[in-house]
C-alpha cells in the first residue's frame, strides 16, 4: 500500500508498505477513506518529537472501514464505517478507568507517532472497542474527521477545562483549528462574550462568522482592548490554543479573578508564570491532552445540528496529492486553508 | 490606647493610639483577648507590600470581646466573644455573591494592612455581620485565633483547592504554620498518604505527630524519595506553601498526570512553569487568597473534635511584650516556634 | 394608595392603603412600573396557602423605581429603575451563606404572603440590597418583569438542578409560564432533545416555536412516544413544572437509568414513589424553592441577546383593570395567556 | 464441585454440579477461597426476585484463586489471588464508559442472579479484566470479601450519593451490614455528627464502637431526638439503609433544607413521596446500585489502615456447614450475627 512516512528531515516521503495484520485479538485493520493533517504532524516533521522516529507512517486522525477485526473486537465488524480516535485507549487500565484516556497505559496518543498512522491505504488500530466510533448519518463525512482530533480537544482540553459556563466571558488566544474549534464548542454552554484573538486578520473574518462576538488582533493593544470590554476585570475564560510563551503571557494578563486559564496548546519550552501577582487573584491553570471520551457525545450534537464545523474545512486534496496538501497547510494564512481534507478513495475509485 | 505600628522599618514600634470608633452602621469595635503574628506581618515590616504604608497598626488576627456596634449591625451585641476574621466582607457586592469573599469590593484583606489592624487594644472592624465569628465552647480561645487565617487558608487555599480526596496520595511542600494547618486538615479527607516536605527538622518531627505519613527534607533527593514512595507517579496533590521559586519548582517534579499544585505561598516573584513537560499531563495549578467562608465549618469540626490544632501554637507572650514575641516568630527554627499567642488581657487584668 | 388584596375568598379585592414607609434601616420603597400575576397569587386567592392571611396584598413580581431608602441601603438609590425579586433576602444569616436565599432566615418568599406585596402602587422592599437588582438597558420593562420569578426558577429549579448538559435528553412536563421557562433556559446548555409534554395544544404550539424539538399530549400515550424518540432509553432529564400526582407520576416512567428528575411544581399532597422500580435505577430527585441567585447571570444573557422571552408575555392591564387580567390569567388556555403584564403606570400618567 | 442452589423455596439445595468452563475469551475461572451471604441472597430464596429462576448457584461475593482464563484476559493470569466483584462490567460499552458500571449492557449485577454464582467451590467470571481485583495484603482475606460488596455499596450508594462532607450532619436508617458500612466509610469525611438509627439493640452498641456520634432506637421518638440534637433543623444527609416504607418516611422527616437522602434500601414497594412538604425544601434524593468502581479507592484505604471493618465479621462457617450458615444469617439478631464468612479452603484442605 501506500504510506505517507516521516523520513528524518522537514518532508513526509510516500513509500509502499504491506498492508497491516491483526497482531493482537483487540486489533482493527481500518482502510482509510477520509484524513485530514494536524499541526503536530508539522512538529513531527521538523523533528521536534524525540519520540517520534524516521520510519514512522504519519497521522492520527481520519475515518474509514473496517477491513479486518481480531478475535476479541466485539462492538465493531468488518464493513463498518468508523471514525479513528486520536487516542488508542484500552478502557480497562488504572488511568482509562479513571477517564485519563489519554494516559492509557496500552496506548494515549501513539497512532503516527510511537506506531504507524493513518496517512496510509490501511491502519492498524489497537483496542478497537476503545478506540473508533461509528460514523453517524447526520453529518458529512468530511465534518466527522474533525471528531479524531480536532473537536474533542477543543471541547475537552478548551470548554470543559476552561469551565465556560451560561453568561461567562471568554478569550480565545490562537486562531487555527482548535482555536476555531473552541469557538465553536463554547457556543453550546451560551457564554455571553466570546473573544478570538488572534494575528491571521483571515481567520479573525471566520472567527465573526462562526460566532465571536469581539475580535481582536494579537499585538500590544490586545490587554487593553479586552479590559475596555470588561470594564477593566478580565475575562473569566481564557484559553491558550497557540503554545508558545508569547500567547500564555497574555493569557495571565486576560484573566479575571476568580477565572481560568485552560491551556491547549503544545509547548516546546518552558513559559514565565506571574504568580507574584496571581497568587491572591483565586484562579486555575489546567493543562491536558484530549481524552477523546467527549466523542460520541460530539457526534449526538453533531447529529443534532448543534455543532456545525463545515466552515473548518477549507480544501480536499486526493491522497496521492498529499504533497501539495502539506505545503498548503504549512502556508495556512497564505492560502487561507483552516483543515485539508485527505480523500482516499477518489484516486482509486472503490468508494 | 496601645497600639503595634509599622513605622516603615524592619521593626515594629509600640505606639500610643486613640481607642477606634464606630465610623459606618456596619461597623464593630472589639476590645482585643488574644492576637497573633502572621508571617505576612513580617512581609510588611519588611517593606514587602507597598500597601500597606507607614503609621499602620499591623495584624489581622485575634479573638476579643465586641466593644460597640453601630446601628445595622444584627448578628453581634457588645459583650459577644468573637472570632475576628483576616477578610472583611460586605457580603452582598459582586465577588462576595460569588464566594470570592477574599475580593470583597468593600473589603477582603484590610486589616493590619490598608486599615488599622488587631495589634492594638482595640480594633475597628468593618461590616461586622460578615467579618466577626461567634467564640464556641469546645475549644481554647487561643486554638480559636487559628480561624482568623491559619486553618481557613489551610484548608480552602490548600485541601479544597488541592482537591484531597479519600486515598489519594498528597504532598505539602513547606512546613510553617500553614504547611503544618494543611497537615491538620487535608486528614478530614483520609488521603492514604501524607507528605511533608520541608527543611526545618524539628517541623519535620512535629509533622510526624501531627499525622504526616511521610517526612522528607527539602533538598535535591526530595523528588526521588516521593518518586520511590509512589512507584514512580507522583502525588494527587502537592500543596505549595512556601512561596519560593524552588518550592514551586520542587511542585511541578512532584505532580502525578491528573494532578493538583494548589498554590498557597505568597510570592514575591514570577517563577518558571514547565509547560513544556507538563501541557499535556492534565494537571490543574490553582491560586487563591483565603475567602474564610470555610470558617463556620471549621468551628464547628473544632467543636466536634475532628480539628486538634492545639500543638500549633508553642509562646505565649503579654501584648506588652510584643516586640519579644515577634523576635521569637522571626527565629522561629531557633526557638522552635510554630505560632505565638498575644495575651492582651494579662497585662491589665481585665479578662 | 390603590391595593389588591386577598380578602379570604376566591376574588381580588382593591382596596386603599396608606404608602408603605420605611421601618428597618435595609428597606426600600419601590414605586411599581410593571407587575405580574404568578399562579401561586391564584393558589392564594383559593385558600391554598394557610400562612397568608386574609387582607394581605398581593403579589411578589415586578419593577419600579426606587422612592425611598433606608439609611443603611448601599447598592440603590431613589430613583433607580429596579427589579423586584420574588425572594427576600439579607445576604448574611447561615442559609444566605450557603446560597440558599430561598430560606433566608430575615425572609425567603415573603413578599405578597406574609408582607404585603407588589400589586399596590408602591410596596416595601426589606434587605433591599439583596432583594433588588438594577434594570438593564438590553431589554424591554415587560420582559424583565419575567427576571422576579419566571426566569430564575425555571432556570435554577429547572435546568440546574435538572443538571441539563450539552447533548443530554430533556422532557419538560407541564405547558405554563415555567414550564415555557424552562423550555427558554434549558436552550443555554444546548440539549441534543428537547421534549415539551402538556395538554393545552396551544402551548404546545409556542413551545415548538421556542424550541421544542418534540411535543407531546399529555396522557396515555407519553411515555410509549418518549420511549420512541429514546429508543426505549427514557430522558436524561425529567422536570416536572405542573404540581400534580399524574405529572409526577409519568416523570417516574420517562426518566432514564442515571438521569435526573428535578421538581418545580407546587404540591399539595403526597405522591407515589416508585422505589420498588427506581431504587436500582441510579436516579436523582431534586426539589426546589428559587434562591434567584442566578438573576444577575438572567440579565446579563438578556442582556448579550442570549434569552428571548417577549413571547411568553401575551396580555397587558392597566392596573385598574386587575380584576380583568386576573379573570384573563385564571383561564389562560380560553384567552391564550402566558404572562399578562400590569401597567401601574398608564393609568396615572407618571411615567 | 459442591454447588449451594436456589431451589425454587425457601431453603437452599446443595448439589453436585460440573466445574465451570471458559466460554467467552474474556472470562476467568475462579477458586472460591473465601465467600459470604447477602441479604438479597436470602430475597431470592423468599421468591422475592422474579429475574432469578430456580437451579441458580447462589452468590455474588467472594475471594479465590484464579483457575484459568480466556485468551483475552489481560490483568489476571492464573494462581492470581483475587476479590470478585458483585458487579460485572465489560468497562466498554456505554453505560460502562459513563462510569454506570452497574447498568453494564454485558453485565451489571448477573453472579447469582442470572447466571450461576460464588456459593460453589468455583465460579466463571465473566469480564474478568473489569470484574475481579487483586487481593492486597495489608487487610486479611475475610475482610476483603466485604469488598465483593459491602463495602463499595455503602460508600458510592450511601456515602457518596449522600454527599458526605467534613463538618456536615449524617444520619444512618439502619444498622445492618450496609448501615454499619456506611457508618464505617462516612468517616472518611469526618462529618461532625453521625447518628445511627435503628431497632436491634446489639447493633447500636456495635455502631458506638465503630464511630456513630449517636445510637438512637428506631421508633415513635427518633424524629423527636433528632432534631433535639440539630436545632431542629434535621440533618444533612440521611441514608436508608432498610428498604420499606417506614424507614423511607423517617428520612423525609430527618432530613433538613438543602440536605441529602441517599436510598441504599432494595425496595418490593412504592413510598408516599411527601412533595407537599418537601417541594420547597431544596432536598435531593438519590438512588442508585452499586457500580463498585470505587473498589480499588476501597482497596487502597484498606491497605493505609484507613477502613478497619474486621467487626463486621461475627461467625465463619466451613462450605459445608452453610445451611447452618445460612440460618445464622437470616436470625442475624438472635445470633448478633453481622456478616457470616463461609471457608471454602478448611474442608478441603487446599488452602
Amino acid at each position: 500500500m501506500n504510506a505517507l512516512v516521516y523520513g528524518g528531515d522537514g518532508t513526509p516521503v510516500l513509500e509502499k508498505r504491506p498492508v497491516p495484520q491483526i497482531l493482537a485479538a483487540t486489533d482493527a485493520i481500518v482502510k482509510m477513506v477520509k484524513g485530514t493533517i494536524c499541526g503536530t504532524d508539522l512538529h513531527i516533521l521538523k523533528g521536534d518529537l524525540s519520540t517520534c522516529t524516521p520510519g514512522r507512517i504519519l497521522g492520527h486522525e481520519g475515518t474509514g472501514i473496517v477491513h479486518a477485526i481480531g478475535a476479541n473486537v466485539t462492538t465493531f465488524k468488518a464493513g463498518d464505517r468508523v471514525i479513528i480516535s486520536c487516542i488508542t485507549s484500552c478502557l480497562s487500565c488504572e488511568f482509562c478507568r479513571r477517564g485519563l484516556l489519554s494516559h492509557c497505559v496500552h496506548g494515549g496518543w501513539i497512532l503516527g507517532h510511537r506506531i504507524d498512522g493513518t496517512q496510509a491505504e490501511y491502519v492498524r488500530i489497537p483496542h478497537a472497542d476503545g478506540s473508533l466510533h461509528h460514523l453517524i448519518s447526520g453529518a458529512s463525512e468530511a465534518s466527522q474527521t474533525m471528531c479524531s482530533d480536532v473537536l474533542p480537544t477543543s471541547y475537552e482540553c478548551g470548554v470543559l477545562s476552561g469551565r465556560v459556563g451560561p453568561g461567562s466571558s471568554v478569550a480565545i488566544v490562537g486562531g487555527g483549528p482548535i482555536g476555531l474549534g473552541i469557538l465553536l464548542t463554547a457556543q453550546l454552554f451560551s457564554p455571553s462574550m466570546l473573544i478570538m484573538i488572534t494575528r491571521d486578520q483571515n481567520r479573525l473574518k471566520t472567527a465573526a462568522t462562526l460566532g465571536a462576538t469581539h475580535c481582536i488582533t494579537f499585538g500590544s493593544t490586545a490587554v487593553e482592548e479586552v479590559m475596555a470590554l470588561t470594564g477593566g476585570r478580565g475575562v473569566d475564560t481564557v484559553i491558550e490554543a497557540a503554545g508558545v510563551p508569547g500567547t500564555f503571557e497574555l493569557c495571565q494578563e486576560l484573566v479575571a479573578v476568580g477565572g481560568t486559564i485552560a491551556n491547549v496548546g503544545v509547548h516546546g519550552c518552558k513559559v514565565d508564570l506571574h504568580l507574584d501577582k496571581l497568587w491572591h487573584k483565586n484562579i486555575t491553570i489546567a493543562t491536558s491532552l484530549v481524552d477523546t471520551s467527549s466523542t460520541p457525545l460530539l457526534l449526538k450534537l453533531m447529529d443534532a445540528g448543534k455543532i456545525q464545523n463545515d466552515m473548518l474545512i477549507t480544501h480536499t486534496f486526493s491522497f496521492k496529492d498529499m504533497a501539495e496538501a502539506y505545503s498548503t497547510f504549512e502556508s495556512a494564512a497564505k492560502h487561507k486553508a483552516i483543515k485539508v481534507i485527505i480523500d482516499f478513495v477518489a484516486e482509486n475509485g472503490v468508494h
